[in-house]
């Protein structure tokens, strides 16, 4: 199989990125977005936010990093960011997923784009923590739109979404800053995130 | 409003491009895509095929290109590439809602998208020619994958693919060549694209 012959290979398969569902509703509320939406909505947030971010980024390298990041979910699925059990478990569903699916590209842009992928789990570098956090505030925006549809489904507990954003101040300082002021402190507030603070302190 | 503030609400509006369908069949041959995904994929295949572009690229300034080239259709609809009576009207309403959705950014970011979108709808530089081949090799990927199923839906014919397709090979003669080989050919070989080549040379 010839070098473009595996790429167009990947690009089809990355098609079914499409069909992975995840439990944020779309701005309308009726639908939920998948996978595919959901990339395509952080790239463009890396585009138009960037400078925002705590240190300079590469912004290239950023958008491809958004792009590709669930594209492992095709083979493991989506697991859902306050689903616990799930997510002990995703790790090593995820690592096989990436073996396949960055496998059926050329060897050298495979690893590159798999090398991105697990930077962006590492959390370490600029890109990926400004990446992470732009990964935290789509759905927040999303849920803030649609009137906290799927935290007021699911019963999400404000202790939930801080220890989900414990660190997306490490990407950017003024975006949580506007996450907390203009998305969940207004949600609390309105009773769509249930205010578990006083309970938290009562058990410490 | 503050920048921050108005950079958010193009971010929320951008949301409904997720709304709008394409007559593409995703590869499960079942659900149409839409612009959103679309415009995901591309992104994605730029960043992976931009070597097979005829002169080199800026790759952040074609996926940015890409991620943004059909925003205007959160209000001016999708046209299908083979609805001629649609086509000549589509360019009047895309000016509008270019108006529109790029005037919600901070002026100067909004300048610079808007620009970025009339580069790709003039298809002069090299990034806007590689982002139309883009744009043209994606949906024939679909159709090759789904046994033209959205062809053969419309009753396609392959002089309109090849009208469609007259300048693809100005962004990649090598990726034109593999659209014309793995795809056309062969889909018109097995009846889903309708060979019309005696007829036209008849016309003539």
């Amino acid at each position: 199989m010839d070098r473009l012959e595996q790429q167009m290979r990947f690009l089809l398969e990355a098609d079914k990125e499409k069909f992975i569902g995840r439990q944020t509703y779309l701005s309308d509320g009726v639908r939920k977005e998948n996978d595919a939406e959901h990339a395509w909505h952080l790239a463009l947030m890396v585009i138009l936010l960037s400078e925002y971010a705590n240190q300079p980024i590469d912004v290239l390298k950023t958008v491809t990093m958004v792009l590709i990041h669930d594209v492992v979910e095709i083979d493991a699925g989506d697991t859902y960011a306050y689903d616990t059990a799930g997510q002990a478990t995703a790790r090593e569903r995820e690592e096989r997923a990436a073996d396949r699916l960055f496998g059926l590209l050329p060897e050298e842009q495979g690893k590159k784009l798999r090398a991105l992928w697990e930077e962006f789990e590492a959390r370490e570098t600029p890109e990926a923590k400004f990446a992470r956090t732009m990964d935290n505030l789509q759905p927040l925006m999303l849920n803030g739109a649609t009137d906290g549809k799927a935290w007021v489904e699911h019963n999400v507990k404000l202790s939930q979404v801080m220890k989900r954003n414990q660190r997306s101040r490490e990407g950017s300082e003024r975006l949580w800053q506007m996450m907390w002021d203009s998305i969940i402190q207004p949600n609390v507030e309105k009773g769509r995130l249930v205010d578990d603070r006083s309970s938290q302190t009562d058990e410490l």
